[in-house]
């Protein structure tokens, strides 16, 4: 191994290599206990440790254990949630990867963009997911709209599905070449705006949702494709804590107006 | 899919995709059939298509198969051979892919430029070979020397061993990586919506001053600082047609709700 390579015990020193042990991994409703061992294998190859499981199909058994090798210790320390919510509750940046086309939302990064806006965040200090559906069904529509990015791993459109630790292991390796890449830069990084919490950003989905209710524009009985569109909008540019603080206030300051001017359900058109 | 995406058709029709189905991937020795499965998949999903193994330590077995899923024809197309030099008959470019430090050897090129000079080689229509050794004891050293490249795939030095389908996984995707770069297409192509013009959003701005004078939220003697933070967070988002007008008919529903209810100058406090 030639000195300085990324194999090299001495390039981990960087910041950049701790960034990667905040990045989360997120499985959501794994069937295969082996997937996820092979998965805390990956991880702990790439230098990642957070594993995060919501309502796994199946307990970890001997085989996860098998499969996970040395990243036994990230196995056993993974963290089992109800929802994806709580999985990435704290985060700003949270990756859902999908295979699968979606009309109605984010543009898909490949991984390697992806991964490198992960590890741009995580640098930073900020709370960062990557995010892996079903072996079978992949991710929902409600868990893809709970992230704020979408990732795709290019692949032939013909045979297109990566098993799940497949996939995990090519999303871990593109987070290490993008800790390798960023460690090689200048220590002086140009400061960075504060980013929105996704959990508050759910609370100025709903803030939105029960504001436009009373105006009518938002129909009540199908809600859906207008807070997709607002969700997509405001994921794209990456609400900064200050921004959400204003939006919040706007639409406080509507329902306030319309509280003084005494509170009527709307007229429908 | 969007059109012209890596996971459209179309896309694969460059020669840089034909080259992918040039490259072989060698496995010396597996003793697992698992792994001989799960990288006919990786190798399908990215393009791939010529397995050879030499001397596998046990038959291409049920696991093997019902791990392959849509890569069974590589899998069952994998030719058998009795010596490495067999495999890479013919090549003039071999990969050999380790994760040990050979202190007699060429120096590693990370998986990412091996790769791309793979996918060059194989442009111009010479053979090429990434090969990969036995799960436990990798590639002897006279296999190594009978390869004229050797790759390294970057992992944490403390815990660096990929197992053998993952490390074919991210091997493939870099060959099908730089095959997009080589077709000089974006590896997902942004899905490209129709932009909102400057003086719409310009006519945006006004009406969300105007409304939001309607609330008291913003100041009329000082509404500068506030009417900034929207510019930059809309024209950072590079707004959409569509959702300008989704972003107006909001407007537009609170303005008239308030209207509705009467007109009257807000209680600024």
């Amino acid at each position: 191994m030639s000195p300085g390579s990324p194999g090299d015990a001495r390039v981990t020193d960087s910041p950049a290599f701790d960034a990667l042990s905040r990045i989360r991994v997120v499985l959501s409703r794994p069937s295969h206990p082996g997937n996820i061992g092979s998965a805390a294998r990956a991880m702990k190859t790439m230098g990642l440790s957070q594993l995060l499981l919501v309502q796994p199909r199946r307990a970890i058994d001997d085989e996860a254990r098998a499969l996970a090798t040395n990243g036994l210790d990230v196995l056993e320390s993974a963290r089992t949630v109800d929802s994806l919510e709580e999985a990435i509750g704290g985060c700003v940046l949270a990756v859902a990867f999908t295979a699968r086309t979606r009309e109605l939302s984010h543009a898909p990064a490949d991984v390697r963009t992806a991964a490198g806006e992960g590890v741009a965040a995580a640098l930073k200090g900020d709370g960062v997911a990557l995010v892996f559906g079903n072996e079978t069904a992949g991710l929902s529509n409600h868990d893809v709209l709970l992230c704020n990015r979408l990732a795709h791993i290019p692949c032939d459109p013909q045979h297109g599905s990566l098993n799940l630790a497949a996939a995990v292991q090519v999303a871990v390796y593109e987070a290490r070449m993008a800790a390798i890449a960023a460690s090689g830069r200048a220590a002086v990084r140009p400061r960075e705006p504060e980013l929105a919490k996704l959990e508050d950003l759910e609370q100025l989905y709903r803030h939105f949702e029960s504001s436009l209710g009373q105006t009518g524009f938002l129909d009540p009985g199908k809600p859906k494709r207008l807070m997709e569109r607002l969700r997509r909008l405001f994921g794209r540019a990456q609400l900064e804590r200050e921004e959400l603080n204003i939006l919040r206030g706007m639409l406080t300051a509507w329902d306030e107006t319309l509280a003084r001017q005494g509170t009527r359900p709307p007229k429908v058109d």
